[in-house]
């Protein structure tokens, strides 16, 4: 259903202006890509989250929820490999002082076409003097040499006078499981092969984030991570890939924007990995990402914890630490794709709607409620009231009936209840589709049925 | 229904062997007082987030939601008066580098009786010596003078060579509401006076946290904000008090066991300010705030963002920089107070029962589908595959059914559905309810809707 002439400005000025999505400390001038989510855009983003949390934890009897603290012991990311290696190639523009990816340039100059990820830092800074990239900021070319830049947050702990205890923000949600993966099999006494998710925010002091919600420093990830047999995990890898685009599918992402894109190169100790990618205004950008971790996450914690990482098998009683099958995806890109997959500008006869094509179990508002005309609000504002303890909905009484549709159609509400005479003779009510634009005809008492059968996910 | 032996430690136990809480980073020992929730945990945490946002946001048109970013612009806590003036008043032990508040010690050494938060720097410093108060950690007197810590936690984002921003983790949600005021004021169309509600994680370097869930670093708030003309604003106020009571008597916690706090020392801007205090196992203890803000928050923004905060009237033209009245609640010790007021140790006939009577929308899970035997377990799958649809279930096929009724009943399971070799013939379960132990029979197809209208809140 996307807009063929999409383009990103259309969806942020959308969200700007119907409460979707706000630039964070707007009142201050913004502040380093964070972006706050208004009226709308919250019940979209929850919804979302709850539709995942439905299909990947509620409905998954193997399948156990964690929500983990972001401040997590130091040695968390040295286990991980965060302290040591984790960082980007970055550059400073001895000029401006402005700070820059140097992949990141390259792609862009090259529009793509050069593939920087495998590049050494010494073929980038070659690239870069040859095809005399200049700093975007200032237009001058003169780079300091490539380091590498840790993009974790680093804060401290101050009960201590001196030599502050350093603390991290957490640059990924899954240590939380790893470093719970026992205490979870303990009490609630999973057997191998089970799963823990979580939905939390992360943080990473990017050098180059934008594209509105796609790459923020603070972002919210939903992923969960399999533990499993060494003999099982590749099944459970093809598995988790089948059941990562049947869920965004299922939330209305169409087949032709979505792709599967297996990596080539891989990390020392993965077996395999996989992204979905979505065909954003700006382009294929990964989505998700299905990842076979093998046995590192785990060794490595047992290693830098001293504390065993092993299952023992319960009828076998072999022992054994399991490999990892990672399924990830970002909260907040995931809200992105949705939006601009769900934006429609109809050309109708007189005028043009714009209109959002949500999936009804993530529509902000399930329902409006419409009073024809103002003195009929003490009986919509009665159905408000009564719809309102199952669903958001939200009232409305100001403008032409017209106008009030429009508005509803912006923020993708499904249905549109409108209170009229009759109904204070019959207790009827109409009820206008978003996409079809139809009405019916149909009882107060059965809104809700109506609703709650065309809003199931 | 708190029992009145209840100690903290039962219910620290309780939470870390059943699944509800472990303590963060537990293989490394734990850190800095952070909990992570388990997989009962996170359901409850949630379910009580929804139960906060399902009355105080779907259920008043008056208020909309948003959910900003952690990091806000620095200039945001500038205005606040946080990075000025924000601070406790702390001491190091010279001998062992250890850090504590000084109204801390004096309030722990009076057994209470001092109210140390009434007296200037000079005062405790004289108190502490009169009275030989010693290092709490390696037992000797030997203090800094005492100086202000701020408990922000801050960190920087290195986008610069040199100079990085400083950016500091928000110590309360509220700001989030404040900088946003006009921008959902105008995309909602909303007319005064109406709230901006918030459910988000915030941070204190706190020198002295502790008591499990009650006081730690990183917590989730639950608040809003109510922007009102002054001339309503005390009723406002008054009413806030009410319905704030009236959630957590509602969520279960008995009317013997809360009492209102007013405030006699307010803040030099501050009309009026309430706590509703929970008699936790520690005491009681400030479990939420109704504070009345008059018009400081949303004037400092104005004076130091060079932005308009004012409403404009759609009436009367008048324009005005709204009161605030602010009514906020931790989630996490929210979910403590309702911790504790569930637990109850029951003598049966032959045992003892532990047993959780959490409100069922609030219990982590509705339903727990038990087969009777093994070789019924085909039926109870699919039994609890319809369930799971709906709500989030447990399925327990180990032990004996007697055992595995305890093991619900110390996670608050409101429902056992337990199938057995009737239910082959004639599609019939057994419902045993968890805080009468009575069972009765149902029809599969009745028991979606027997606790649809049990866990309605």
């Amino acid at each position: 259903m996307a807009d063929s002439k999409l383009t990103m400005d259309k969806i942020v000025n959308l969200c700007k202006n119907r409460g979707f999505v706000y630039p964070g400390s707007d009142i201050y001038g913004g502040f380093a890509n964070t972006w706050d989510f208004g009226p709308v855009g919250v019940e979209l983003k929850n919804n979302i989250k709850r539709a995942w949390w439905k299909k990947f934890v509620q409905e998954s009897p193997d399948t156990y929820g964690v929500d983990a603290a972001i401040l997590m012991n130091p040695r968390v990311w040295e286990a991980s490999g965060h302290v040591a290696s984790f960082g980007d190639p970055k550059m400073d523009c001895k000029n401006c002082k402005q700070r820059f990816r140097a992949d990141t340039l390259i792609e862009a100059h090259s529009k793509g076409a050069v593939a920087a990820e495998a590049m050494t830092n010494e073929e980038m800074e070659k690239y870069i003097e040859e095809h005399d990239i200049k700093c975007p900021h200032c237009g001058v070319r003169n780079w300091t040499p490539i380091r590498k830049f840790n993009p974790m947050f680093v804060t401290s702990r101050g009960t201590l006078e001196e030599g502050s205890d350093k603390v991290y923000l957490r640059p990924e949600t899954c240590q939380g499981e790893y470093v719970n993966f026992l205490n979870v099999q303990r009490t609630a006494r999973a057997k191998v092969p089970f799963a823990i998710a979580q939905i939390g925010k992360s943080f990473r002091n990017e050098i180059t984030p934008g594209n509105f919600l796609f790459r923020t420093v603070e972002f919210e990830q939903m992923e969960l991570q399999k533990f499993c047999k060494e003999s099982e995990s590749m099944d459970i890898y093809v598995d988790y890939k089948a059941r990562a685009l049947d869920f965004v599918k299922a939330l209305g992402l169409s087949e032709e924007n979505l792709r599967y894109h297996d990596h080539d190169k891989l990390a020392h100790y993965a077996k395999a990995a996989c992204d979905i990618q979505y065909k954003f205004p700006m382009g294929w950008q990964e989505l998700n990402g299905i990842h076979h971790r093998g046995v590192w996450d785990l060794s490595r914690h047992q290693e830098y914890s001293g504390k065993t990482m092993q299952y023992i098998d319960p009828f076998t009683n072999e022992k054994y630490v399991p490999n990892v099958i990672e399924y990830s995806i970002g909260a907040d890109r995931l809200t992105l794709a949705l939006l601009c997959e769900a934006y429609e500008e109809q050309a109708l006869e007189k005028e043009t709607r714009v209109v959002m094509h949500f999936h009804p179990a993530i529509a902000p508002y399930k329902v409006a409620v419409l009073p024809l005309q103002k003195n009929l609000s003490e009986k919509a504002k009665e159905v408000y009231a009564l719809l309102s303890k199952k669903f958001m909905c939200d009232y409305d009484e100001t403008g032409s009936i017209g106008k009030r549709y429009r508005r509803q159609d912006e923020i993708g509400t499904p249905f549109c209840v409108t209170v009229d005479f009759d109904t204070l003779e019959d207790g009827s009510v109409t009820v206008r589709d978003r996409d079809s634009m139809e009405q019916i005809r149909i009882k107060i008492d059965e809104v809700k049925k109506y609703v709650e059968e065309k809003i199931e996910f």
